[in-house]
């Protein structure tokens, strides 16, 4: 009944491994079906190289199991709460990239040095607050979802696709699972080099606003001249 | 009418994804035909794997379409401006790759700290000023080949074949797309062995003037001995 | 007699290669068949390429050769040691990989930044003392066991599935040579990880205890639920 | 007449490619045959893809093209010297290989940190003083040869298989040019660690002497027990 999804969200999940950002059964990937209500995504510990399309697990976006015989990945609540926060998400992609997981681990957002961030989000990229003990020893995942979201209280998820769990790793969104993957890799990119940028010259000054805003709109504003089409 | 040209700047802009200098859509090369007076040039936005020859886009040098039903990369007014400004190129590559960007975020020029980049130029690795906000505002693309062609005032683009533009990344030219390409590679090594030179010894001091001067003219001056033929 | 053994620890050392966890003829993984009470190991300073399964040895727990044509890797004694000692461990994995080496090479633990080194084990990654002089002209490979064991007094390798051995490298465990394999990947993502950390924000703390407690028991705890069955 | 030899050269410099150590047509490799008093070495400046045997260069050592219609490696009065010099070397290996190189630009000896380096040469890698003006305007190849041999004046090359050349890079050597590239390859490892080491912890101390001697001597020594046969 959701072969169509589960297919999407396999091959999605098979990109995170063909862009080099997972090791072993690291990461996940999901997209919803907003008229049915649900959403597939990775099931977990399994090994990508052995996943079909029918190993996707299909839930309700209030966490039923509809479809499939695994259990689905253990960050499931956290991607089923960022659907219901933002319904104008379709994808969500999790991984532990090196560069910007390590931004996640130092608790650093990436500042924004370039026009390469600028061509991805409008400034830096935001890192949560720690979870309390409270919250991680309760619904942890679910918990996480919450942290993203409350980060996310001034800034529109649909203009900033990514986010950096304090001490943990990215969570990034986009219209499709093929664009979270997309947005991920896009991250890494932009993370390893805030880094180096950094290692050449430390005081390096964020990007001049008026410099942001022009390649922000130039790809991603109502007057968009880069690429054929809207999409991200 | 232009098919070779098509072909020649399509597997130019494949071997960027080769040499691992782009991801994503990223990127584009450009080829000048200076007797027809037309570019070829990538397609924005469109991916590197589902792109043929026929994709590519031709324009004359004042940037009017003249075959290709794709709207051409949005830095089309920067290859066009360059062209029109140095006869002596053929080929031009731009990319976000990642040491030679940082070094564009960094504002820093690449030192030149060992032969392997006088074997490409003879001297720093040129940076740009910053774009002002009146230049970004307006024409951005064609005020970003401006302000490459003022950087240039007082060197010559056939021996310094880049140029970062600040805050945003690395464009590299030749005689032709594919030694465009060519130099974008060697300008990413040679930023990425600065770095690492400055971590190891954070004072080592630039290549001395004599040793600098006989890699490059061995490689490109009248009496090169490197390589079977020149060409560059 | 010893087939599936052999071509299990093929296997497993050829993954070394397949991970970029070696190169040339470094490293070497084995596995114990603690009924038979032999293990089997990769001959020593053969090329993995032109390995097979019938090149592996096969050896008894006390270090005589049962099966293969081949002198053992020359860390045969530190292998059996491990085994001897600890007898809920089925296979080791060692490598000179480069982010996990530089640690040893330190002499330096690698800190617990982040939940992906909380999902591998429960604290720092230890290192052990210098061995002594007399240790390194004695039974040398021997004695890199004994350190092993003696800097595991206060740990429980089942818990912390590897060790960096002071000024050398990392030693990695499991359930099976698969398995320790898998474990070295890990090792080095989380030692890539703890540098990078470390050069964005020099400062960055350990992560908080809970958040350890919480990601270590969700793998590896009896009440896990990551993945869908426990093995490690 | 030489078919064996150029064979054997070609496959060494493809192995350069394959082992990541070279870009474009960067790098060169050798192998003499002392009997017969050739050396074949790569041809200069030409795409390693569409060489074949028949391209390589065959010379007398005192610098004659005695077979091939090709200019040799521009560095090749660099591996005459040092063959020349050193009657027990088989193959020299020469490339701007990133981690190397930038100790040789920096003009520091790679320190000794751990016992993957104690494998390879018992000390610091060393680096040539820089070369004169005089020396550079003159032959300059040949006195990059030169200025190699006088660093060794006090070390065996038996025993030390590369060496920096001050702001140029490394070269390597072996009893043949497959063993050449292997030290090559072996060296640039040994350089990207001793710097991620000193990242890790900048007043890291050498290895101790008798850990050096004992992982030096297990592998190249009269009573060597790495591997199966000694060949370096």
């Amino acid at each position: 009944m959701y072969e169509e999804l589960k297919k999407t969200v396999w091959q999605a999940n098979l990109q995170l491994v063909n862009y080099g950002l997972v090791i072993l059964t690291f990461g996940n990937v999901s997209q919803v079906d907003r008229e049915k209500g649900v959403m597939a995504i990775k099931p977990s510990g399994v090994d990508y190289q052995q996943m079909s399309p029918e190993d996707m697990v299909v839930l309700s976006l209030d966490g039923q199991v509809v479809e499939g015989r695994w259990r689905p990945s253990s960050d499931t609540p956290t991607h089923l709460y960022l659907y219901r926060a933002w319904p104008a998400i379709g994808g969500i992609a999790h991984a532990h990239s090196d560069w910007a997981t390590s931004f996640a681990q130092a608790g650093v957002e990436i500042p924004i040095l370039g026009t390469t961030q600028a061509d991805f989000c409008p400034g830096a990229v935001p890192v949560t607050r720690e979870l309390t003990e409270e919250e991680v020893k309760g619904e942890y995942e679910l918990n996480t979802g919450k942290v993203i979201v409350e980060r996310f209280e001034h800034l529109n998820p649909a203009h900033f696709p990514a986010c950096l769990v304090n001490g943990h790793g990215p969570f990034a969104w986009g219209q499709s699972a093929a664009a979270a993957v997309d947005n991920l890799l896009h991250l890494e990119k932009i993370a390893r080099m805030a880094l180096l940028t950094r290692l050449i010259k430390p005081e390096t000054p964020e990007l001049k606003d008026y410099l942001i805003k022009k390649h922000f709109e130039r790809k991603h504003g109502p007057k968009a001249y880069y690429g054929q089409r809207k999409e991200k």
